[in-house]
């Protein structure tokens, strides 16, 4: 039987799917986050390694069958690859391993088409023209200091900084509260360093973290949507930058699909309500976008198109199919024990 | 003689005073960066002794008759103060050292009141409350990530932010050939990382600074005044944020002296066009704000108040004349040099 393997090396996770040539999923697997960037080469590559041998292990499969492995991952580090082809060889996968970037496979998760466009918010904001089924441009995802308008760090940061004003003296938000009690941060009398002592406090503790860590207050700034001026303020400015964000997509890459992904794009700023995302469904054209949790039912198309194998929409479906059952089934088991 | 020194210890360059009790200006000396979270506390205490003792020889003085110093800088660490201590010791300067905040010695070189308000843009942002000599209540001054708005970095970080969404397809900018030619970049043609490949360099040219150094292109913006949108749309705002920061510091202390300082707000902000800069002056009530160039004269008139000595409007413009000719020519002699 002939096998594929598509891996899906996040910051946070590792996901790895064994399919056939037919986009049935035989095997899944979980382990720790793969990125080379956030984890190390090695650990990156272990984690690859532990995904893989569990979908092996779920298939009950033979690893001399697969014929193609394709990892998807952000960035790059040269010890990472072998390192990877190494533990697979351990396992007795003997097939090449190919990479692809991970916005390309989070545009393949959505659609069997080739060309489109992809628009992903979470940590940062990217989006990507698709041609040939090969990422040809990126808009913006120039980073938390540069660019990622819209996206979850960018909508943090405006909160964190709209706490600080607010205690030092500027308009009042409920954003306060909520900042404060997630930090385990209270207001009391006087000051330190001619300041509010929980003013002097906030900032210690939000220079301790990494900028980037500023986007966990972005689930909190959703949670006050129509209950909060500033919170709602700072919501339409996100919806905006997305907005022209996906209006420079489209320049560079009019026609095919649109794919959505990133927690911050999909849970949150599809949820908003109607008035707040009207700007962005409006320049996605009406037609509803797909949307993508993650990149790894991409990472099993490029798998199969780099074997050769046409990814039809009869395979593509059964492929999100497959691995949405297989991924949930896995949640479910990990949730009992 | 009665003596006293006045050290204003800045992170650029560290410069020392020696007066008498009527101000007059003995000796003075400039050494290297003084400040010791930037310098580290051993370099940063040895460059106050060199400027001391710079000081004293140019004063031909008997360190002896020193009655008190007084070092004026921003942050504090531990070993700071002993090791100026020992440094004077070994001068010969046997007075008591003691220490003022770099806001205070600011607002304290542009009036010999004790009561007023003091704003400082430079490459941060912040506003002082001043009662009975003391500061009572700082606005702002939060730091690049969470506040300092309208000084030198947030200025040069939208100014960065500009160009790249420039180079990534945005509005076109003035400030796009002003900042790649003062980081020798060139637009060409192809792309890299599926970016043009002048925004592949200035995005890894930008993250390899520390964030505040984005401050160097707040003179560039500034220049552009009057000549781009972007620019203009930036020192708008830019304007409108010290306007708030100062309408926020005169509720906290509503009477006395006005004090302006840093290099963005008095040669920045003040020369531009008056339609630009009207807001802030009408928050200014209309007076003339006393503008300073450092903390240098304050931290002299602070040394004779520490030492008992009453600071009389004749002794403070004595300090003010004396220094500001001291300094003049020091900076005349290193120019010939």
């Amino acid at each position: 039987m002939r096998e594929f393997l598509g891996v899906d090396a996040g910051g946070t996770s590792t996901r790895a799917v064994l399919v056939d040539v037919e986009g049935r999923c035989l095997g899944y697997g979980r382990a720790a986050g793969g990125n080379p960037t956030s984890a190390g080469s090695d650990p990156a590559a272990a984690a690859v390694g532990d995904a893989v041998a569990q979908a092996l292990t779920a298939a009950d499969g033979d690893p001399a069958s697969v014929e193609q492995v394709l990892v998807a991952h952000a960035g790059g580090h040269a010890d990472y690859q072998p390192g990877i082809e190494r533990r697979l060889g351990a396992l007795g996968v003997a097939a090449g391993v190919s990479r692809a970037g991970d916005l390309l496979a989070l545009f393949a998760s959505g659609t069997p088409e080739t060309e489109g466009a992809a628009l992903i918010s979470g940590t940062g904001a990217i989006g990507g023209a698709i041609r040939d089924g090969r990422l040809v441009r990126t808009v913006d995802g120039t980073g938390w200091l540069l660019g990622d308008s819209g996206s979850g760090f960018w909508i943090g940061h405006l909160a964190a900084r709209a706490v600080v004003d607010d205690l030092d003296g500027g308009p009042a938000t409920a954003l306060t509260p909520a900042i404060l009690r997630r930090l385990d941060l209270q207001e009391r009398p006087g000051t330190r360093d001619s300041r509010p002592i929980v003013l002097s406090e906030l900032i210690h503790r939000l220079y301790a973290l990494r900028p980037v860590q500023l986007s966990m207050f972005a689930p909190l700034v959703f949670e006050l949507s129509g209950r909060d001026p500033i919170a709602d303020g700072i919501l339409r400015g996100a919806v905006d930058a997305l907005t022209r964000l996906l209006h420079r997509v489209r320049t560079e890459q009019p026609s095919g699909p649109l794919v959505f992904g990133g927690s911050v794009l999909v849970q949150g700023v599809l949820s908003l309500p109607a008035d707040l995302v009207a700007p962005l469904l409006g320049a996605a054209g009406g037609r509803t976008p797909a949307t993508v949790d993650d990149g790894l039912v991409g990472a099993a198309v490029l798998a199969l198109r780099t074997g050769g194998v046409e990814v039809t929409a009869d395979r593509f479906d059964r492929l999100r199919a497959g691995i949405g059952e297989a991924a949930a089934a896995f949640a479910g088991r990990q949730a009992r024990a």
